[in-house]
């Protein structure tokens, strides 16, 4: 007997707004039969592909300390400092730069999505293969 | 241009202890090449089919409030009570009671594990199947 991860929950303010705003970030959609709506509480999100899962669910708690639990992003395509761009420039915030934590180049950077959930942008494969 | 998840972070106090603790509650396994070793200040486990991966990093600082990022697990073989049970067995704690939220005893049961991160198991597929 054992289970599986069904998906991960994340708490916040608004679901629609941030579960939107994720869909957006990384091609994740509505799942099946249960658009995700402006007022809805809970927004499940899907990946098309790999059937990963992520639910936003409203608590009345606001943020207040560094979240323990955190996704760490890979790029498909192009590098990790051009999808920091594209993630700034989709509204997300930097929280701290550690490419250099290892002193040569190969590390990450830690962004923040609207409503303050950190996350990390890592290498991409290509670029970890190159070394 | 996008990313993906490559997996989720779990901040901890001992990686070791706690990644062996959830690969034998979920199934899941050391990343090829890369063993679990007490000590280790990183752990990553994998689920052997779905390539679900999660990575405990040990952190200076305690857990202190609830986290607002976590996992619901569904069970893969019998009810969600009985899969309550084995992992009380397997050391988790209770934290709150759901299965009546709704009245009907569809709801969950939160648990936590060892360093206190809270989980839910929700009910099987059969069960949400036989209503």
């Amino acid at each position: 007997m054992t289970s599986f991860i069904s998906h991960t929950s994340v708490d916040c303010g608004n679901a629609y707004e941030l579960s939107e705003w994720w869909k957006a970030l990384l091609g994740y959609q509505d799942i099946e039969g249960d658009p995700n709506l402006p007022g809805h509480e809970e927004c499940m999100i899907v990946h098309p592909d790999t059937g990963h899962q992520v639910l936003f669910i409203e608590v009345p708690e606001a943020k207040r300390i560094k979240n323990r639990i955190h996704f760490d992003l890979r790029p498909t395509d192009g590098t990790r400092d051009q999808e920091v761009a594209r993630l700034l420039g989709l509204g997300a915030t930097q929280v701290a730069d550690h490419r250099e934590i290892r002193g040569d180049g190969t590390g990450w950077v830690t962004l923040a999505d609207p409503e303050g959930n950190e996350f990390c942008v890592l290498r991409s494969e290509a670029e970890r293969a190159a070394g």
